[in-house]
């Protein structure tokens, strides 16, 4: 009979049956995150929080080094910043938290919990800028914001979530949409180099672009049940916002000027796109460069002369060697039960100690990702795990980028289209006319939308629209979608 | 004539003048801070943030290395949660930010906006608890939090606030009472050892203790106005909060018991500390630790052979030694001008270079802290660099000790305690009963509060209470308090 400890790791659907509930019981089972008890908000447990730790430092880095500096805005914000930009509040009323109480006192003007800062920052930008000296102003921060919707799962859509959200404005449209363009690249290269996680990247259409924005560039993941993930979004205002914030500058000719501005964010829903693109039928499998645990030691017949000490000292090195290492040293569980545990959890690199692997100064190791079973010398171990998380990430994204491509498919016709968004579960590319009827055409006849589309003049599949067969304009991934 | 720009730097107040003036007109002009739109709500402007972010580096190293992990709990907390404990919703309700609507949905319960997450942690803890096994768990999270207080000042009563709250439980109170008092001290360390500031440390009476705790100790500065800061808070709610929120485990011996629970944190208040602590009729001087720039280079006639690329040379090698190192090579303004301005903005150490420096070999320094001006040879300046800034730390610490030594007086009676109050401006140590009623009268008389105890009986200066003349309790810290 089982001891009851055995079960800890429960039943975990299988992914191919049913991916929203394996997804569900990974997440919560790897205990990253439980329900709060306030409709739609979650509680992120630290092995969720510590992948966002992660993820943010390395993140940060970018953004700072691009040139942009931290700094932390107000939750609150009033009623009348939302309204003075009619698409904007338009856009987002629906799914305001509203204040409308402090203490005893009813407000007299109600406020808004943010749903995103673009109001906020650009009223104190008003108030800050004077001259094109003080421009480009390049400004971040981290912070919670809440969307009061009404379907939602922890991480992929949540009343409250944490994100970043830059906020720039500058003294020509050239550069704002310079910026635009380099923070969508930031956001590109930080999912592939730090998530392993592929991205389709272009252009929103009219339709699903930002409440407010001039235009709106997107990065899209691919989920492994064929359902596309917005992933991060970076807008150009031009002057939209500037005008109605009315953020004038002197230029450099001594004229006044309204200000160029870009925003640009991504948030927890990363997490989701990390156990959507990557998990398996065992549970989650971690991009070591977010991996809260890199390696897991675990010792067997820990009772046997030598093994415990092994292992401490191997947990040792590994950690001077800047390697995020755990020792999963507890007595009231059995080696396999933290084989299952460790797999349930995503630890790239799995290394067993007993009495005979010390004997022959090895490792018994397996990789999550691959499933592979190999030896390690104990000789120069810190080197060669280096060695194996990088390969780790380098595999992880060679596979994605392979389900990516092998579940990205043209269509030239409706009835491709539907086909291979029923068949092939994945994106369809094809030619679009530019215009929203066909648009919501495609949506309502497939539930699918479009993701995002190519600037590339150069990237064309045929001459006319896949809906109408006017003329076509753009090349548009379309997708199922989260 | 003077430039337009060389009035950058306006007028600030005089400390020994109008304190209050002064610290507002620093905190503004150093481009700390500025206000949000709605009441009470602060911009903590990229300066400002900064030193948050190195505060919160220095300090969440502390938190981790003290077995704690960090996680993130919703923002919005039902009311029925708040109602649980009779003098936590008695403490707070008072100043609650209450969400009543949900896009255009009126709630069916109102949601509070968290002023503090004792009970989300306890209604998450009650459902993760089953076993001695669990514990103890060791939780923290950065985040903000909501007040809405009448009377409001950047960093020190805002609105919206940002903090640490660390939420712990434990299997006997030994264990909650040692987690509460570790803390204190982390606290009390921390704020020396980086922060530069001497704190009392002490427990605070039942009045004056946290809404819902058994016991609050404290740390608290002092500001050069002689008033003190509640800077940071450690409590022990002993079985208070798990009974409410029935957080049972069963113990070794296999019987259901209540955990033991503790919080503790502390906000951006700190920074308010230290710009009261360490500034001076310049502006703000920052301690090395928090320094957004440790040092800036003012390079003195720049367009001379040499000048810029000595500068330019120097900010790599200062950089590269891992010192944070401002570059001021604007061209649109004068060295003056710069002087005061990296002098309001407090930062510790500039070097100047110009023509002759060069020729010598050297950099011409002012210490922010003392004013003293010095060379340095350029030779190993990485190495004099870190010793000055050690040595700033330091001297900053002992002129704070000093000053908390010499704005502390002992009282015997209550005109003594009103004389010390008024012209010695600082802490009056006096003897209490421990009745509630010469706490009222004390702060009735004097507007002087009970600012904590020392829990050691030798700390005992007199027999009897400085109030009411009946057997003395405790030797209280009391002072005008933020």
């Amino acid at each position: 009979m089982a001891k009851k400890q055995e079960s800890f790791v429960e039943f975990i659907a299988n992914p191919k049956v049913d991916f929203p509930r394996w997804y569900t019981d990974v997440i919560l089972q790897s205990q990253m995150v439980d329900y709060g008890p306030v409709h739609g908000t979650m509680v992120i447990r630290p092995y969720g929080y510590r992948i966002w730790e992660l993820l943010q430092a390395q993140l940060n880095e970018r953004i700072i080094a691009t040139g942009h500096e931290n700094a932390y805005f107000p939750l609150f914000i009033p009623e009348s910043y939302l309204r003075k930009e009619a698409e904007h509040i338009e856009g987002f009323a629906p799914e305001v938290a509203w204040v409308t109480q402090g203490g005893d006192e009813v407000l007299t003007e109600r406020i808004v919990v943010r749903p995103t800062s673009e109001t906020i920052f650009c009223a104190m930008y008003s108030k800050w800028v004077q001259s094109w000296r003080d421009l480009p102003m390049k400004l971040n921060q981290w912070a919670n914001v809440v969307r009061w919707e009404k379907t939602t799962r922890p991480f992929l859509r949540t009343s409250e979530f944490l994100w970043q959200e830059g906020h720039t404005i500058h003294a020509t449209p050239e550069e704002a949409e310079e910026e635009t363009m380099l923070m969508l690249e930031v956001y590109r290269e930080f999912c592939e180099s730090v998530l392993a996680i592929p991205m389709v990247t272009g252009r929103k259409t009219e339709k699903e672009k930002f409440a407010g924005a001039v235009s709106t560039f997107s990065i899209e993941a691919l989920m492994q049940d064929g359902k596309a993930l917005q992933s991060g979004t970076s807008h150009n205002f031009a002057q939209h916002f500037s005008k109605v914030f009315d953020i004038k500058f002197q230029n450099k000719e001594g004229q006044e000027e309204y200000v160029y501005e870009t925003s640009w964010g991504v948030s927890t829903r990363l997490i989701g796109a990390i156990v959507m693109v990557h998990g398996d039928e065992r549970g989650l499998v971690l991009p070591p460069r977010v991996a809260p645990h890199q390696v897991v030691i675990v010792p067997v017949a820990a009772h046997k002369g030598g093994v415990s000490e092994a292992c401490e000292a191997l947990y040792e090195r590994l950690t001077k060697a800047g390697i995020r290492v755990k020792l999963d040293d507890r007595d009231t569980v059995s080696p396999g039960f933290k084989f299952n545990e460790w797999e349930l959890k995503g630890v790239p690199l799995r290394l067993e100690i007993g009495p005979r692997d010390l004997e022959k100064n090895q490792a018994y190791c397996l990789r999550r990702d691959t499933l592979e079973k190999f030896n390690l010398s104990l000789d120069d171990i810190e080197d060669s795990v280096k060695e194996i998380l990088d390969s780790i990430h380098d595999t992880m994204l060679e596979k994605a980028r392979a389900f990516l491509a092998a579940h990205t498919f043209d269509a030239h016709s409706l009835e491709e289209m539907q086909d291979r968004l029923d068949n092939g579960r994945g994106y369809v590319r094809a030619m679009w006319c530019g215009d929203q009827a066909c648009e919501d055409k495609i949506k309502e006849l497939y539930s699918a939308t479009s993701r995002n589309y190519s600037t590339d003049p150069n990237d064309h599949i045929d001459d006319v629209c896949v809906c109408c067969g006017r003329k076509a304009q753009h090349l548009v991934y379309w997708a199922r979608a989260y």
